[in-house]
């Protein structure tokens, strides 16, 4: 039996619906790293900058939790992959990261995108500012990237957990 | 008497509002090539992706005059920059360039921009269609460039109308 991997399963893994839908019309995969090669070319070469912004903005502000009303999937990730930096975090270093985080945004007129798995909010608050001197353009590109890194954790994940629900349907 | 630019007049030089606020700001100018300067440190570094849309939206599509009743000094501007395209072109032409435009806009998420002062319609597809092949984040960085182009001809147009004004008034 193949794993069914179905378009909201996609949004999970990066917000942009047009990536989902091509991501769908290119499945089924053989393999995890296949799948991440597809996605890569969609992501870097197919979907647009309107696309992107729609999937950046599908994340919550590092340093603030998704709101414990917001039960998706997506949330329940985001929650996760800052379990690191929640971890080891203090009041004033996210009250920092917040004051930074609206300058970021109003600067750049997206949110900061950065891979947070493993990352504590003292390195991710560090980046922050490195990157806030950036121009817009090369911004956009890096915030690209740590988006496409993200979706690809999630991509393991979700493969993961399909091959699961696949081995017990067949055991 | 000094040259007095206000905020609509900019956004007639670049359809982006935070552009126009940023330019009254650091008004004013001794010239238009400080102005220039000025404009180009603004547009690449302060404004963001956002107002790049912005700006971008505010054009009528390449092979289209603005609706009659769009009297604004803006579509002004688009047709007076058309002039050439226009007295050159075919039907056959605007059929093939409003297709392409199309599947620009619907690759990229914003319209085909190009500086079109002298430009025939003919010449303009041909950069159209090689543009088509373009990552997105490489054609938005070149239509930001092609922007700029046309904000410093509508800003020496602006400045020599408003010298016009200035003296004018003094004789």
């Amino acid at each position: 039996m193949a794993m069914e991997i179905r378009e909201d399963d996609w949004v999970v893994c990066c917000g942009s619906s047009d990536f989902a839908k091509l991501m769908v019309k290119a499945s089924p995969f053989s393999s995890l790293e296949t799948a991440i090669d597809v996605a890569r070319e969609i992501w870097f070469n197919q979907v647009n900058v309107p696309a992107w912004l729609e999937a950046f903005a599908a994340h919550p502000q590092i340093g603030n939790s998704p709101s414990p009303s917001n039960n998706s999937d997506f949330a329940r990730r985001s929650v996760a992959e800052q379990s690191t930096a929640f971890a080891t975090t203090s009041a004033s270093a996210l009250e920092e990261l917040s004051e930074w985080n609206a300058l970021y945004r109003q600067k750049f007129g997206f949110i900061f995108i950065i891979c947070a798995s493993g990352r504590t909010h003292a390195e991710m608050l560090a980046e922050l500012k490195g990157r806030y001197a950036n121009r817009p353009i090369v911004e956009l590109e890096i915030a690209a990237k740590e988006q496409m890194k993200i979706t690809e954790l999630r991509m393991a994940k979700l493969f993961s957990e399909k091959a699961e629900v696949v081995s017990q349907t067949e055991s």
